[in-house]
C-alpha cells in the first residue's frame, strides 16, 4: 500500500500543478469565480472523475460537484473538498490541494463503496477577489446565496446573476446548491499558510477552531510642518505617534499566547521628505480562537493609542471594519482526525486556523473538520506556495484512515444537516 | 514716526495680499516661475516702484531688479530681496514680505539718498516647484546658471531656455544678471516659518547660518505573510522594525539640541490590512548648523537601523539623496541686524535656519544676512500663513536703522563682491 500512496500523492502535486496553469493572466496564476479559465478546470477535473463512476454537476454558484455512492441508495453523505478560485499571483495548493486529494482517496479506495456518500467539492470561490466579498461558493450550501448577493457587482459593473448567466448557469437554480439533511459532515485538507507546523517538524495538524477576527482602521492626527523649521520639542508628529503605537501592538500581542496583532499598512500625510507628518492612517488586524481575548486586546490596543495620543498632543479615531466571530470545528471530527494522524505515524498537531476556510461557512450547518498541511517556508499565496510529498502521501493516508473509521461510527453517519 | 511705520506695515500686509491674487490656480495661490501670473506682480510691484525713483528692469533669469540710486554714482549696492514664486497651495507671506519691505524701506526714506545704492530683488524662483530645482532666480546672480540648466525641462516638457523666451525675455543674456563687484551685501527679510520665535515671544530673530541638510531613503526588507496564519514569535515584520527605528530617530534628535530629524514618509509593502508587511520604506531628514554633528547622527542613525534590522532577521538598506553643507550668514551683518533689533526695543535672538533661503545661494558671493520674522502658530506654505502687523512694523523700523548704520560704516561699505 505504502508505494501505491506516494505515487497518489505524487500525483495529486502533478495534477494542482496542471490545475494552475489555467489561468486568466499570463505568467501567473489568477483564476477568479465563474472566469473562463474556470470551465477548463471543470473539465480537467472532469476526466479524473469519470473513470471512477462519480456522478458529476455544476451547481448554480459554480460548484463542482461529484458524487460517489455509497453502499446503499439512501446513505448519508460525507462532503470533502475546498475551493478552486484563486487570489491574483496565486500559488497551485492554496484550495486546489483539498479537492485533488479527495479524487486521490476516491482512487485510493479502487471501487470499495461505504456506507456513506461521498461527495468531492470544488468551490467556485473562497478568495472572494472578484465580488469584494468570500465564500460565494460555500454561502450557496448553506442557502445565505440571496438577492443581495445576486446584485453585487464586480469591477466591470458586472453582478453576480449576470456572471452565472455568463458562465452557462442558471441562477433561478440556486436554492439547489442548498445541502440536504442527508450531509453528515464536511471534511476539509488545506495547507496551513503558515509555519506552525514546518516550526513543529510535523506534516499534518487538526483545526480546532478557526480564529476569530478583528479589523480596525486608526488615524492619528497631529500638526504638519517644515521639518527644517520646527524643533523637536514643538512638534506634533502623527507618524511619530503611530510609530510607538505600532510597537505597543507587538508587545502586547507578544505576551498573549495564541494571539495575533498586525499593522500591514500604514499611509502619512503629506508624506513628503521634507514634512512632519499631519496624519498617519494605519490598518490594525487582531485574531484569536477566544472572542473574548480578541475583543479585550481591542479594547486594550485602543486605550494604548489613546494614551500615547494623549501623550504627543496628537488625536486618534478608529473604525471597525471587521468583527467576526471565532468558529469551532466538530469536536468528534477533532477527534477522528487526531486518530488517523496517529496511525499515519505522526504525531498530530491541534492548532487554531488564523485564516478563514470554506469549513467556517460549512460549520453552519454540519459538523466540519480541517486537516491542515506543513506548508514549506509557510509560503503561500505566492507562486513559491509548495507542499512536500512526503506529506501529502501522509494527509492521502489519513484521508483513507478516516474514511475507514467513519464506515464503522454509526454515530459519525447518524449526524445530520442542521435544518 | 512710530506711527508713519504701522501706516506702512498696513501696506505691507496689504500688498503682499494683493500679490497672492495673482495665481495660476483658481480658489488658491500657486505662481511657479515664469508662469503668466508673475507678469501680473511685476506690473503690480513697478506701480509701487515708479514713484519712488527706481530704475526698474526684469533680468534675463525673470527677476525683478529695482534700483535706487545713492548719492555717488559710482556708490556700493546693498541688494534687499527676496522670492516672488511660491509653492502650490502657498500663503502670502513667504517671499514676498521680503519684496515688499524693502519698497516701504525706500518709503521710509522719504527721498533720502545714502551713500550706496540700494537694489530691491524679486527672485523668479526660490521654490523650484516647476522645474524641480529651487533657487533658479539667485543661481543666475552667482553666475551658476548655466547650459545644463537651460536645459533642464518642466512636466510639460518645456526647457528652462523656452519658457524665458515665451516669458518674453532673452536667455542669451542671463550673463548680464551676474552680482557685480560693486554690492557689498544681501539682506533679506522673511517668515522664519517655524515655531521658534513665537515660543520665545520675540517679533525678530536673526539667522546664524543656514543649517545642513541630510535626505535618505531607507527600506527595511522582511517577509510578507499572512497576518492570520503566521505567529508573532515567526515574524519578520518590515514595520514593526521601521516603528522601532522612528522611535530611535526621535530619541536620538532630541538629544542633540538644534538638531533636527523626520521620518515624513512611510510606505508599507504590500500595504494590506491582512498582511504582515515585506517591506517598509522611510525617507529620513536631518538638519544641524554643524556640519559634523548631522553627519555624525546621520552615522548613528544608520547604525541604529542596522542593529535594529539584525535583531528582527530585517535587512535594511539606505541611499543619501541629499548632502548639503551648512552655510554661515555674514558675521558682521548679524551683529548690525542685532544692534538694529534692540533699537527697536526687541531682544534680538540667533537662530539657525531651518529651510533654505536665497541668501544661502547669493553668500557664495555676497556677505549675506537673513532677518526672521515671527510666523503666528509656525504655519507656512499654507494659506492660513500670517504676520502680525506690529512684527511687520518693527521688521520696518529694524530695516530703516539698519540703512542708516550701513550709512554710517565705512567697513560696510568697503567690502565687495567675491568674483
Amino acid at each position: 500500500m505504502r508505494k501505491e500512496i506516494e505515487q497518489l500523492a505524487e500525483e495529486v502535486i502533478t495534477r494542482c500543478r496542471k490545475l494552475a496553469t489555467f489561468s486568466e493572466d499570463s505568467g501567473s496564476l489568477r483564476r477568479t469565480f465563474l472566469s473562463p479559465p474556470m470551465h477548463e478546470v471543470h473539465r480537467e477535473i472532469t476526466t479524473w472523475l469519470e473513470p471512477l463512476g462519480t456522478e458529476l454537476q455544476i451547481d448554480a454558484a459554480g460548484n463542482l460537484r461529484a458524487r460517489y455512492a455509497g453502499r446503499e441508495p439512501a446513505a448519508p453523505r460525507l462532503l470533502i473538498g475546498s475551493h478552486l478560485d484563486t487570489v491574483p499571483n496565486a500559488g497551485a495548493f492554496d484550495g486546489m490541494l483539498g479537492v485533488v486529494l479527495p479524487i486521490a482517496l476516491l482512487e485510493g479506495l479502487d471501487g470499495r463503496r461505504l456506507p456513506y456518500v461521498i461527495e468531492v467539492v470544488g468551490f467556485s470561490d473562497e478568495e472572494g477577489v472578484r465580488f469584494g466579498t468570500p465564500f460565494l461558493g460555500s454561502c450557496a450550501l448553506v442557502g445565505r446565496f440571496g438577492e443581495s448577493l445576486l446584485a453585487m457587482q464586480d469591477s466591470h459593473g458586472i453582478p453576480v446573476r449576470k456572471a452565472i448567466q455568463d458562465f452557462g448557469l442558471n441562477p433561478a437554480k440556486i436554492a439547489d446548491a442548498v445541502l440536504g439533511d442527508d450531509v453528515c459532515a464536511y471534511l476539509e485538507f488545506h495547507i496551513e499558510q503558515g509555519p506552525v507546523l514546518e516550526s513543529l517538524g510535523l506534516p499534518l495538524g487538526v483545526v480546532e477552531s478557526v480564529a476569530g477576527q478583528s479589523r480596525l482602521e486608526f488615524t492619528f492626527v497631529g500638526r504638519a510642518n517644515h521639518a527644517g523649521t520646527t524643533p523637536m520639542n514643538l512638534r506634533i508628529d502623527a507618524i511619530a505617534g503611530a510609530a510607538e503605537w505600532i510597537e505597543t501592538v507587538e508587545r502586547v500581542a507578544k505576551a498573549i499566547p495564541g494571539l495575533v496583532a498586525t499593522v500591514g499598512s500604514l499611509q502619512a500625510k503629506p508624506g513628503a521628505v521634507n514634512v512632519i507628518a499631519g496624519e498617519a492612517q494605519l490598518t490594525l488586524d487582531v485574531r484569536h480562537s477566544a472572542d473574548d481575548m480578541r475583543a479585550r486586546t481591542v479594547e486594550d490596543l485602543i486605550r494604548g493609542a489613546q494614551a500615547i495620543a494623549r501623550g504627543r498632543g496628537l488625536s486618534v479615531c478608529w473604525k471597525e471594519r471587521l468583527n467576526q466571530c471565532a468558529v469551532s470545528m466538530d469536536r468528534n471530527l477533532i477527534t477522528q482526525v487526531e486518530e488517523a494522524i496517529r496511525k499515519t505515524g505522526s504525531k498530530p498537531h491541534r492548532m487554531a486556523s488564523g485564516a478563514g476556510h470554506d469549513a467556517m461557512i460549512l460549520a453552519e450547518k454540519v459538523p466540519a473538520g480541517i486537516v491542515f498541511l506543513r506548508t514549506p517556508g509557510g509560503i503561500s499565496h505566492d507562486p513559491a506556495e509548495s507542499v512536500l510529498v512526503d506529506d501529502v502521501a501522509k494527509a492521502i493516508e489519513c484521508g483513507l484512515h478516516l474514511l475507514d473509521q467513519f464506515a464503522v461510527s454509526p454515530a459519525f453517519q447518524k449526524r445530520t444537516c442542521r435544518a
